[in-house]
C-alpha cells in the first residue's frame, strides 16, 4: 500500500507542528504539503528550529494545487476558515479532518452564539461526525468530514462516558474542574499569555462562559440520551502541556464498583489507561503521547464520585487525535505513528 | 514603646524564613532568637542567602534561654513540637502562635487520626483559639495560644464566611477544588518534589482524605452552627507560592445579589479584596503578600455559584497570618509589617 | 519633612508597577500621578490587580499638570519618549530619573547607531549623570538628569569595578557571559516571550551585537580610564526575573588575594553582598530585592578568575536602582524604601 | 533478524527511563529485564506511570539470570556500579554500555581524585572505547565495553571538533560556559533540587572543579594531539532538560570561513545540525531528540569566536548516544529508535 498523502492547512501553529512530529514516525503516512497564507515560501524547518536539517517542505499558499494530491487534509486553522474550505475537497472525494471548531457544534445559532460568525454551510454541519474516536468509531469509519474535539471535551468525555452508559450518575449537577497547561491558548501574540504573565500563577477563565462549553453539553446529552445539566470551569496552569479534568457527581448507587466498571468499559482501548484504585492520574505521565490516563475515588464524606483524567491537550486533545481519526478513516491500526509514552521527566 | 521581641522556633522551613521575612519590615516586633536543633551554632544568613549581610542572628538550640525573653513565640515546626513545648512559655506568660496543626483539631481522637500522634494537652487544646484573624478577631484579642490555621482552610474560609453568615447556601454539597504551588509541601528531601517530578505537571493529591480536611468542616460547621458536608480536592501546581480555592455551592435563593453581599461582608477588613463583578483572580497577584483575593460568578447553567479565592499559601496562609494574629494579641495594627503588595510580575 | 511628590510617565510596563510598588514602602516619597498614553482614565489598581485595593491612582495623560507638581518624575517609557519629555521638566527644576536609554551613550552617533533614532538633545546628554550609585556617587548628587543603568551593565560593572579600580586584570580579553530572566524584555505582546516558547528553554540572543554592549564597554573604558575590549553574550533564562553575569578575566598577578580586594571594596556598600569564598550566588537570594551579590572564584586550571553577579534584574536592574538614585539626589539614606530581602522561596 | 535482547540494570533513574521510552520505537532492540536493587518485584509500569499499560516488564534483582540472554547491558548506574560488574558480562560475550563514568577516564588515578573510589578494573579500563559517536565510531565498531560520554563533555566536544581537527584555534584559553537543565543532576532525594529550591532561579555550581572537568580535559587533547587548557564553568538552569555549552575561543586565523568549516565537518552527520549564519540555538529544539544543534558567531569586538551547541542532557548526553552506541556495535543504521525530533513547545 502506498502511504496516506497528508496535506496540513495552516501549518505554523502548535496543532500543525504536533500533525508534523507526529506524523513523521507514521509508518503509512507522510506529509506532502503545508500551507500558511503568513509564511508562505519559507521553509518549513526554518520556522520550526526543532526540524532543521529533517523537513524539505516549503509552506505554500492555502490554493496550492499539491492540496488537491492528498488522500487527507488536516485544517490546524482558526475557526471560520474549515468552514469555507472544506467543502471543496469534500467534493473531489478528499477526506477533511477540521482540528477547529466549525463542525462542532449541531446547531448553527449556537455556533454563531458562542463563535461570533454565521455558519454558512448546513449541508456540511449536517454530514459532519464528531470525531471522539472511543466514542463514535462506527461513524467516523465513513465520515468524509470529521469535526476533532476540543481538548476539554475530550477529557470530559472520556473521563465521563463509562458513568453515562451505564446511568450511574445524577445527570443535573455534574462539575467540571479543569485546569490546562498555555499550549492551548495557541501561539499567538498575545500579552496575556507571556511567561512573565502566566508563569508562576493560577487562574480561572471563561467562567461566565467557554467555547468549550455548548461542545460538551451537546455531546454529553447525546451520550446520555437526554439533556445534561454541568458547571464548567477552566483554569490556566503554568506549564507548557497537559490538561486535567476533575470531575465530581452523584452516584445514583452508591453501592455499584465503580472501579471495575471503568476498567470493564476501557479495557479493549488503546488510548486508555484506568489507573489502579487510590490512584491519581497526573499530567506529564502524558506528555507528548496520545493516551488518557484515568483515576476515580470516591470523596470520603458522602456520596460524591470524584473522576479525574489527563491527556496532552496538544495530542490526545488535538493532532493526535486527529491522526488516531485519519487511522480509522483509512482502516489503519489506530496507534500508528501514535506509540509514543510520555516524556519522563 | 518597645519592640515587641519575637523567637521563632523551628526557623529553617519556608514557614521560618517568612516570618524572618516580614518581621524584618515590622515596625514593632523584632525576631531575637531563632532555633533550629538541626542547624544549631551556624549563622542564619548562611543558611538563608537571601539574608547575606543583613542579619546577625545564630541558630539557637531550641532550649535557648534567650526565648523566655521573648514575649511571643512561632512555632514553625512539625506537628507534635508545639504541643510538647508551648506548655512552658504559657506558663511563662510568654503568647505562642503554632504555624503547626497541633492545636487546630478540637477533637483529640480526630487528631490521632489524622496526624498519627497521641494528643496529650488537653488543656492547652481546649485553651488554644483558632487564629483565622477575619473570624475569630475577638477571641484571638485575649488568647494564650493561637492555632494558626492551615493554608487550604483559611481560602476556603474566607471565600465560605459571607455566605454561610448570609445562610445563602445549601450546606450538604459544598464542592471545594482546591489548587497550591508546590511550597505547600515544606523543605524536605522528598523526591516527589523534585522540580523534574513536579515541573510542567499537575495532578490532584490526598483525593481520599487530607488532614486538612477535618480542620475545614470542623470549622465550617462552627460557622454555620450545624454540620457542614463537603468534598475537598487539592491539587499540585507547577509553581513556588499560590493557593485558589475554586468552590461550588448551590444557592438557596437566586435572587439575592451575591457580589453586594461579598462587598458588604469584606468592606472593612484591610486584606480581603472582593473583585469586581466578571473578575476572576490570580495568584500571582497576591505573591508575596497577606492578601486574599476574592470573585464570585454564578454558573451559565443552572444555580451553582462559583466563588475563587486566592491567597499566598506561605503568607496569609502561614506565617503573615501568624503576624497578623500577633499584632492583634498585641493591640496593634493587624497590618504592621504585612503591607508589601504581590510581587509582579 | 514633607514627602517627596514622585511622578510616573509610563506606568504600565514591569518597571512601572515595579516603581509602584517599591515606592508604596519608602517612607519620604509618595507616587502622586501616574500616566499612561494607553491606560488614561483606567484605575491604576484594575490596571495592576496586586495593587487591587490599595491605590486609589488613576492613569493621566503624559501631559497631565499634576506632573508639574512633582519633585522628580520617572520615565519607565521606551526609548526616544525621555528624550523628547526630560528637557520641560529640567527646566522647571523637576529632577528627571530615565529608566531608559535615552541618555546612557555619551556619543550621540552611538545612540543612533543602535537604537535606530537621532539624538536630538545635546545639552541634556552632556550634562545627564550616568546612575550606577556605587561608582557614580558623587555626581549624582548634583545630577539633574539621571541615566538610569541598563541591567547587563549594571551586574558586569559592580562585578568587575574591584579589579580595574587594582588595575588587577587584563583589560582587553574581559567576557562576559550573562543570563537574564524574560522580564527583562519587557511587557509587549511578543510571541517570541510566550511561555510556551521560552520556558523549559535556553538559548543565547543578540550575539551579533546587544544594545547593552555599547553603554558596557563605555562604562568599563571610563572605569579603566583606558578602552576596554569585551566579548558579550546575553542568554535568556526561563524564568521571570533574576539576572546573572559570568565574567571571565585574565589576572595580572596570580599572587593577589582577590576575594579580600572585592570584600574591601564593598564593606561599606549597602547593596552590594561579596559572598564568602567557595560560594556561587544564586538569582532567587535578590528576587524582588536591591541587593547584588556577588562571588569570585579561580578556574582550577590556568590564570582565569570567574567573578559572578547577580541581581534582580527589575530591581538593581531597573527600578530598585532607581530609587537610590532618587535617595542620592535628594540627600536620603540610600535604602529608603528598598530595604527588602529577597522573596524566599 | 531477531531483535537485539537488552538489559538495562539500575533502570529507576531518569537515564533508566529514557532508555525505555527510546528503545520501545527501535524496531531492532528490545528490553528483556530490568533490574532495581530497590525496587526489585515491582512492575515497571506502576513506577513509571508513563508506561501504564504499556510493559509488562517487572524489575528484577541484578543477579537475574535473564541479563545473561542479552546481548547487551546498559549500566545506568552511579558510578562504581559498572566498574563492578560489567567484567562478567564481557567474559560472556556480552556487550556493555557504561552509562556512568567508570570508564570515561584513562588514569585510574584520576578516577579517583574525581570520584572518590579505587579504579579496580586495569584491563578494562584500558579496553574501553570512548563512546562519542561522531569522534571514536570506528573504534566503537569493535568495543567489548563502550564508555558513554558525559553531557557536559558531548556538549563540548561536538561544539570544538571542526575547530580542533582544522587546529583553527588558540587551544591554551578555551572557555566553556555550560548550562544544564536540572534533570542532569538525577533523581535522588536531594533538598537542593526541589522545585522551590531550583525553580525561578539561575547559578553556577562546581567551580572550583566539577567531575566532567577532567573528561573534557582529556578527550579534547586527544583530539587536539596535545594538552590543551579550559575553564570550565556549569550552571543550573530552571528547567527539566536542555543543555547549552557556550565556547569562548580565540581564532588563530581571522580570515578563515567557519561557518563554512563547521557545515563541511558535520554534512554527513545524521544528529548533528549546524545552524545557518548569524543563528542561534535554543535548547528546547531538542527536547527529547538526540540531535545537537550548533551555532558559531563571531562577536563584534575582537577575534573571538563564539561556539554554541545544544543537546538534551537525557539523550544525546545519556541515553540516546547509549543507543547512537548500540547500533554503530551491532552494525545496524544510527539513527534507529532515535528519529524523534524535539517536542515543541
Amino acid at each position: 500500500m502506498n502511504k496516506i498523502k497528508v496535506g496540513i492547512i495552516g501549518g505554523t501553529g502548535y496543532t500543525g507542528i504536533e500533525l508534523l512530529r507526529l506524523l513523521r514516525s507514521h509508518p503509512k503516512a507522510e506529509v506532502i504539503v503545508v500551507s500558511s497564507r503568513s509564511e508562505a515560501g519559507q521553509r518549513v524547518d526554518e520556522f520550526f528550529p526543532s526540524l532543521a536539517g529533517q523537513c524539505d517542505l516549503v509552506f505554500s499558499l492555502p490554493d496550492d494545487a499539491t492540496l488537491d494530491e492528498c488522500d487527507v487534509i488536516f485544517f490546524a486553522t482558526p475557526h471560520g476558515v474549515a468552514m469555507k474550505g472544506a467543502g471543496a475537497f469534500i467534493e473531489k472525494g478528499i477526506k477533511v479532518i477540521d482540528l477547529g471548531a466549525d463542525f462542532r457544534l449541531n446547531d448553527k445559532d449556537e455556533y454563531q452564539k458562542w463563535y461570533g460568525l454565521e455558519h454558512t454551510q448546513d449541508n456540511l454541519l449536517s454530514s459532519a461526525v464528531y470525531g471522539l474516536c472511543e466514542i463514535n468509531r462506527e461513524q467516523i469509519k465513513n465520515a468524509a468530514l470529521i469535526a476533532n474535539p476540543g481538548c476539554y471535551p475530550t477529557a470530559i468525555q472520556l473521563a465521563l462516558k463509562p458513568l453515562i452508559d451505564n446511568k450511574l450518575i445524577d445527570l443535573p449537577h455534574i462539575i467540571a474542574d479543569c485546569k490546562s497547561g498555555v499550549s492551548g491558548a495557541g501561539r499567538g501574540a498575545n500579552q496575556a499569555n507571556l511567561l512573565c504573565e502566566v508563569s508562576e500563577s493560577f487562574k480561572a477563565y471563561g467562567v461566565g462562559g467557554h467555547r468549550h462549553y455548548p461542545e460538551i453539553k451537546q455531546e454529553l446529552s447525546l451520550l446520555a440520551g437526554k439533556s445534561v445539566s454541568l458547571t464548567f470551569v477552566p483554569h490556566l496552569v503554568p506549564m507548557i502541556r497537559g490538561m486535567q479534568a476533575t470531575l465530581y457527581v452523584d452516584l445514583l448507587n452508591s453501592e455499584v464498583d465503580v472501579q471495575s466498571v471503568f476498567e470493564g468499559a476501557y479495557k479493549d482501548e488503546h488510548f486508555i489507561t484506568v489507573l489502579g484504585a487510590g490512584n491519581s492520574p497526573e499530567t506529564h505521565s502524558v506528555k507528548g503521547s496520545n493516551f488518557c490516563q484515568i483515576a476515580v475515588q470516591k470523596a470520603p464524606d458522602g456520596n460524591k464520585l470524584v473522576v479525574m483524567s489527563v491527556i496532552d491537550n496538544l495530542v490526545k486533545g488535538a493532532s493526535g487525535q486527529a491522526i488516531q481519526n485519519m487511522n480509522i478513516l483509512f482502516g489503519m491500526d489506530e496507534w500508528l505513528g501514535l506509540e509514543q509514552i510520555g516524556l519522563t521527566p
